[in-house]
């Protein structure tokens, strides 16, 4: 379970963050519902277990839908109620055999996700009952977690589901990837892919506070709408219906200085093929490539980063894990002043599960996708 | 035509440079060969010129083989004949048509080729008869150049044809991609494909001298022998006998920190599938692409770029231009050492350009080819 600090939204300790003031120091939490003084062993635990490694598009029998009753936190260990789970491109992943940048998930475990919670139980004295927490809790209702494998969120602060978008995974993605690998400079063209996803949302809105001009692709009218209308890029291209060569050649007439790949593919391509001289190429993901059977396609013009001088590099947010308190500062400041805002796509229920995680890879979803598993 | 300088073969005035003093200033060069005391005008000049664009490898059809007489000088410009011509890779890009990094040879158009001559006859203060210059001559017997687009060179410094190999384009390829894009770092592990060739001989030197772990790729048991036995390799792998991926495990334990790309293809994907956690990827040429009717072949495993959170950046000499002098300044140290060992592999005649050109592709040549013009 990765450790993750976010020390702004309890009490800021970075010399860097100039909100500080604002943010205050840590505030006592009190917490009073009634419902968790009961016992939990009266509980009963239903997860999603996988139970076979997906052959393309995950399906339905590639899990059990289990139940267990809820066992008791060891020492150091809490007890967590699921409110909300992330759904993310990269679970797909996770569902593969062989050697990735965390281990596979095993057949018969309960799948790995993100999530916020509540503390309904506490054997340590770094979490008290009532304390909101992020971790990696599970595709499951309750999940015991070793406190020091969780970090506490104030949802005075921000709504819990934003804890999973912009000031979560997705955003602190957005956030190293673009500023750290992509290093953007006032009025380079930026494009990215995935434009309307929960990383590309931030990574377009990032790219106009430092003063890019700013091309978006996505899938469907609406989401196109919706980053240019809502989010301000300057130019979105929906590769649906537009061809996406023509729409890169038309809206970045100077070429591309940093692209930022979340999908992989004809993409790819395209914006290899428009790239100027020295430009740099964020490898976040290849969501058009997850669930393709045929095998991954490489990009066949891929000598375009010869011919230009330019780079291609690829980035894992966890190396950044250091750093994640200094870019929730910044976004908290960014979001307060109106300049970035979030959007989470919210489904209710663990049960829809399955159906559910399929969104991201027909492109249903804008922004964040997440599950709601209680209140 | 490119401009180059060697100033430390001149008068070195880096400051950088610590061979100032054994360099020297500017020698006064005695030229006295008779022969070219008669007029110009009754020369002959034999060219290949370009009389169609090559589908695959190029065939004797793709060539014209055309005499004229030789012309005059115009006012700041000299006649140089040649003495010896640069074949490279690159060569076959130039003759597609499209953007790259230089406009392609026009049909009907000599050869594009770098050279080293002797001016036969000046119009120019900067150059006199009798001295002896690198530049873009063309396939051809005698070139008519602006003196300002030559670059003097000293034979007395180094034999003629090491100006054309590592004091030349390739050694600067190799120094600059190696040690500016690559970046390595003392006990990395370093791997080049085309170890034997002009480019991979040099990078995998200056990777010893530089305390790396080196490993080459090359075709055939003499080059691995001449790479490993006499340039002082760790390892070769011999991609015509061998397992590449099964090679690089074997030779790579811990993996590689530095790839250096001249084949492209499944070498390639081979290395992306062993790099380590923050590699680099130099991509230099793809020369096993370039004469590919089927289309150029991308990473299909370009993943790894993300997993491993590595980078693959292209590069061209030409970039470092103002640079060359420095890096010929150092090389002529190690060459002095004895820790630079060059290699050329000289085929007299110009008329044998097109059989000798498909050499290079099919892996004929061991060290820097080069056709022999002249004496």
């Amino acid at each position: 379970m990765a450790t993750l600090a976010w020390p702004c939204f309890q009490n800021c300790h970075r010399t860097a963050c100039s909100r500080k003031r604002e943010h205050g120091a840590l505030r006592p939490f009190i917490y009073n519902d009634n419902i968790h003084r009961k016992s939990t062993m009266s509980l009963i635990n239903h997860q999603y277990r996988l139970a076979a490694r997906p052959v393309g598009m995950p399906k339905s029998s590639d899990w059990n839908y289990t139940e267990e009753p809820v066992g008791e936190p060891g020492e150091g260990e809490v007890l967590v109620q699921t409110l909300y789970l992330s759904l993310d491109p990269a679970m797909r992943g996770w569902m593969n055999e062989g050697k990735s940048y965390i281990p596979p998930v095993g057949i018969g475990e309960v799948m790995r996700a993100g999530g916020v919670g509540r503390v309904i139980k506490s054997n340590s004295p770094a979490l008290a009952v009532g304390d909101h927490v992020y971790g990696t809790l599970g595709i499951q209702e309750y999940a015991i977690a070793k406190a020091n494998a969780l970090t506490k969120v104030d949802p005075k602060l921000a709504p819990l589901p934003v804890y999973l978008s912009t000031l979560g995974m997705p955003g602190m993605t957005a956030y190293f990837g673009f500023l750290d690998v992509g290093l953007p400079k006032a009025g380079d063209t930026v494009v990215v892919s995935g434009a309307a996803g929960a990383v590309g949302t931030v990574v377009g809105q990032i790219a106009k506070i430092k003063g890019c001009r700013v091309v978006g692709i996505a899938g469907g009218a609406d989401k196109c709408r919706y980053i240019v209308d809502e989010l301000g890029f300057d130019a979105a291209i929906d590769y649906k219906s537009q061809d996406v060569k023509d729409g890169l050649r038309q809206h970045c007439p100077k070429g591309i200085d940093v692209y930022f790949d979340n999908v992989g593919g004809e993409i790819l391509e395209a914006a290899l093929a428009q790239i100027t001289r020295g430009a740099r190429i964020v490898i976040c993901g290849a969501i058009s490539q997850y669930n393709n059977t045929a095998g991954i396609q490489g990009p066949r013009n891929y000598l375009s980063l010869l011919v230009n001088r330019a780079r291609m590099q690829g980035m894992v947010v966890f190396d950044y894990a250091d750093r994640y308190g200094e870019a929730a500062c910044e976004m908290a400041g960014w979001m307060a002043a109106g300049k970035l805002k979030t959007r989470e796509h919210i489904v209710p229920g663990l049960k829809t599960f399955p159906e559910t995680l399929l969104m991201l890879f027909k492109g249903e979803n804008v922004g964040k996708l997440m599950l709601k598993v209680a209140e």
